[in-house]
C-alpha cells in the first residue's frame, strides 16, 4: 500500500493520500488547496489516478482543494450526506464503503465538531478529520458542532474500534503525525471524565477565538474551494 | 511495532521513536531539545523505556536533545565514530548493528551533508538524516562537507537498498513525511545527473545563508545540546 501524510504548515492540516500500488488508483482525503500542485506532482511521479477526494467536513481553516482536484483530474468529490455543499459529486452515508483498487475505507458518522462531520475507516487506521484530534478533539462551537454528539461519536462509535488502530486527525499542533485508539482513551486529558456532561463542562468552558480563515474558508468550502458558485 | 514521526515545525526537523511494542525499550533518532518534554510524556504513556537516543550527525539547525534524554532516562547516546561530540556515551561504525529489544538498526556511513554523517536502516525503511532528503539532498558546504562525498553515500549507498525502501530524512520544508528510495532514484531532481562532477557543480552553485542557528547549535551539540561542557 501507498499511504502519505502531508502537513500543511499555515493551517497544520494533515492531508493523506491513498493507493494500493504505483499505477493504481488513488484517494486524498483533506486536501488543502494551496497544495494541489504538490499533490498533483506526486500523483504523476507514483502514476496514480486519483479517483476519489474527499472532506471529512467542511473546514474553517483552510480552502479545500476538491474543486481544484476535480478539474484537473476529473475525480469524484465526496462528502457525508448531511454536507451542505452542493458542489460534491456524491455523498457518503453512514457505513457507506468507499471503494478503488484494492482498498476500501468504511464511512463512520461523527458529527459533533460539526454535525456533518465523518471518519473514515481502514483496516488498522482511522482518519478522523477533526472529531478525535491527538490528545484533544475537535471545537464543538461553531457549524452545528455539539459536545453531546462530539462525545458520543468518539466515546461510542470510534472508541470500540481496536485499541492498537492507529488514529489520523486532520490537524496537529504540535507535530505529532499519529495516535492510537488506546493511547486516546488512556490520555487524551479531554476524555478522562465519565459522562456526557462532564464533558460538555470542558468544551463550552473553551472560550476559543473564531479560525483566522473562518469567514473565508467556510463559503468558499461549501463551494468546494472554488471562487464562484457551480453546479 | 511503534513508529512515530516527530516534526519540530520552529526548524522542520523531523524526530523518530521506535520501539517493538507498548513497555519495551525505545529509541530516538534526531530528537530536539525544546521538544524534549514531549519525548518523555510519550514514552511514559507508552510506558517505554529509552535505552538509546542518536544523532545522524552534528545538526547545525536546531539543539539535540541527546543531552537531556541521557540526564532523564539514562540512556545512550550515540553518534558515528567520525563525531567530534567528546559527550556522547558511544560511538558506532559503518556495518554497526544498534540493538534494542526486537528491533535492529544498522549504521550505513553516508558522509556529504558533514564528514559524521549516517544513516540507520531498519528492515522497510531508511533514516537518511540530512544525507538524502525527500526531492532533494543536504547542503555540502560546511562542516566539512563535500558533494563527492554526498554523492558516493547516495548513489553508491542508499540507492542500492531496494527501491521500496522507505525515506525517512531528518527535514522537510513542504510537509512531506516520507519517500522511498525508488522515487528520489526518479524524481530527486538533484539526482537526475550522470557524474559526480555534475552533481557537485550543482551542489556548488547552491550559495545558500548559513542556518539562523548554526553558531548556536553547532558547539551546543558538540557538547550534546548542553549549556556547559560535560564528560
Amino acid at each position: 500500500m501507498i499511504f502519505r501524510q502531508f502537513f500543511d504548515q499555515v493551517s497544520s492540516t494533515y492531508t493523506y493520500l491513498l493507493a494500493s500500488r504505483a499505477g493504481g488508483e488513488a484517494l486524498l482525503i483533506d486536501p488543502v488547496k494551496e497544495n494541489t500542485a504538490q499533490y498533483l506532482q506526486l500523483l504523476e511521479q507514483l502514476n496514480l489516478k486519483l479517483v476519489i477526494a474527499v472532506d471529512t467536513h467542511t473546514h474553517a481553516d483552510h480552502v479545500t482543494a476538491l474543486g481544484a482536484l476535480r478539474e484537473a483530474t476529473t475525480c469524484a468529490t465526496l462528502m457525508g450526506e448531511q454536507s451542505r455543499a452542493e458542489c460534491v459529486s456524491a455523498r457518503f452515508h453512514d457505513g457507506e464503503r468507499l471503494r478503488l483498487d484494492g482498498l476500501v475505507l468504511q464511512a463512520l458518522y461523527t458529527p459533533g465538531h460539526t454535525d456533518e462531520s465523518y471518519s473514515l475507516v481502514m483496516n488498522d487506521r482511522v482518519f478522523t478529520g477533526d472529531v478525535l484530534l491527538i490528545r484533544g478533539t475537535g471545537r464543538t462551537d461553531f457549524q452545528n458542532g455539539n459536545p453531546q454528539d462530539s462525545w458520543d461519536s468518539i466515546v461510542h462509535k470510534l472508541f470500540r474500534l481496536p485499541d492498537e488502530t492507529l488514529v489520523y486527525p486532520a490537524h496537529d499542533y504540535r507535530g505529532w503525525t499519529t495516535s492510537s485508539i488506546g493511547e486516546e482513551k488512556a490520555w487524551n486529558p479531554r476524555l478522562q471524565v465519565k459522562t456526557a456532561a462532564e464533558y460538555a463542562a470542558i468544551m463550552n468552558q473553551l472560550n476559543l477565538p473564531d479560525p483566522k480563515m473562518m469567514d473565508v474558508a467556510v463559503p468558499a468550502n461549501l463551494r468546494c474551494g472554488n471562487p464562484i458558485a457551480q453546479a
